[in-house]
Parts: structure tokens; sequence; C-alpha cells
């Protein structure tokens, strides 16, 4: 699923990057929230300890986009960034665990997170990558 | 239109802080592109100098979406981060004088932007903020 992705996109996605989440509503409105990103068994995840409303939204329409802003910029000072366009689907379970390996990149290595005693098992988004869109050589 | 925002809300479009684009596509899927942001008129703004398919999105379906990653974190160590919901409408020319005053913004105090002679009159796209989300206190 990731073969299609250059190592600068995968470099991208594995650093501390705030991922911007895309999901579609009920009304076919588009839903925004931002997520740490992990890649697991070629697919691009999130973790969530709750069931949120991108998780309701992605039960019923599985297409999510994905955006991810890079340091670079390219020959006309613009800021490169990632965009996954992505088919999504939801396991139950792992999301505590995965969040603390995302918390040592994203906040420091001696971070406990989720700082919730007997966090839930909670959910994880895998994201099946589709297409990838954005500024910069993202493709292979 | 932008009486409900903060100051920090505010403060944060006014910023040098590219923002996350979201249209929909004519198949509901999520169109998501990266863009300046200027306040102008009471509503928040893009310049385009070609007609863009976030522009023929819009045209079409009105409904967008945009997301500001703030630099600030809250007590979790979560960065925050501003949406806006919104109705946007696109009106021609005036695109390459706010793109020339983003640019001072974005890029730099002697920075000439677009860099290409006789650049079109190209699109500005205005957006009514309908509701806020995100993390921090983007509310008034």
């Amino acid at each position: 699923m990731l073969d299609r992705l250059s190592d600068g996109a995968l470099e991208l996605l594995a650093s501390p990057t705030v991922a911007t989440v895309v999901t579609l509503n009920r009304d076919g409105s588009p839903h925004v929230s931002s997520a740490w990103v992990a890649i697991e068994d070629g697919e691009v995840c999130l973790a969530t300890l709750d069931d949120q409303a991108k998780l309701r939204n992605i039960r019923r329409d599985p297409r999510v986009a994905l955006s991810l802003q890079s340091e670079r910029v390219n020959e006309w000072g613009l800021r490169e960034y990632l965009v996954i366009y992505g088919t999504a689907r939801i396991t139950e379970g792992g999301a505590a665990e995965m969040l603390q390996r995302l918390a040592w990149t994203y906040l420091g290595p001696d971070v406990v997170f989720p700082a919730r005693p007997n966090p839930p098992p909670g959910f994880i988004t895998r994201i099946r990558v589709d297409r990838v869109a954005g500024i910069g050589a993202w493709l292979r």
C-alpha cells in the first residue's frame, strides 16, 4: 500500500508532524480534525481512545484525506505539503499502545501517554493510500 | 462575520500560518490543498491566479473547511489548531494584489509575488465563517 510513496513522504509520515484529517459528515459536509499518524502493516494509522465523530463518519463513508505540512519550501517559496487520499477502516483495540509509541515521537522520549489510568482499548483507523497530491515530490 | 472569533483566532489567521483548505469534489469526496489566508471585509479570503479545482468545487458546493495549526500546545501537550467551517463564494479580480500583500507576510518583506509578469486578474474566494472547532480557545 505504501510502495507508491517516496522516501520523503514516508519520512514526513514518521516525523512529529501533526496531520489534518478530513472525513465526511452525514450531510456530506467536511469534518476536520488533527491527529498523530503511525505507519503499521503497510497502512497509515490513527489511534483514538474514544469513539469520535471522525470514526462514526468513516463507518458510514470510508473516504478520507490527510494533509501534512513539510518544513521544506519549493523553488517559489511555497511550503511543501503531502495530501493522502485513502479508504479507511476501523479496528478495535490497541489504541493506547499506539498512542504511547506516537507520544514518544510527537511529545518526547519520556512522556507517558495517555495520561489517564486504565485507558479504554480504543480504535485504530487504518487507511489504504489511494492517491497522493500536494506540493513536493511525494510519489516514488 | 468575524466577530465570533477570538483575538487568538484572528492572530492565527493574520500570521504566516499556511491553511489547509477542504472543498468537496463532484462525487462528494474531499479535496485538500494548502493556501495563504487573508482577512478582508469581515471575510476569510484566499487568492488564486488560476481557476483551480477548489474553485470549481466551490461553485458547485460552497461548503468549505479551513484548518490552521497553532504553535501553541495545550495542557496535555497536544498542538492547538483552528478549524473554520464556512460558506464560500468567488469573486473575480484582485488576486495578484492580495497575493503580493500575503507574500510579504508569508515569505518576507521584500518578496515580489507572483513572480510571473502580467499575472491574470485571478479569483478571490470569500468565506463566511459558519462554525469554529479545533483545540484551543478560538471562540470569543
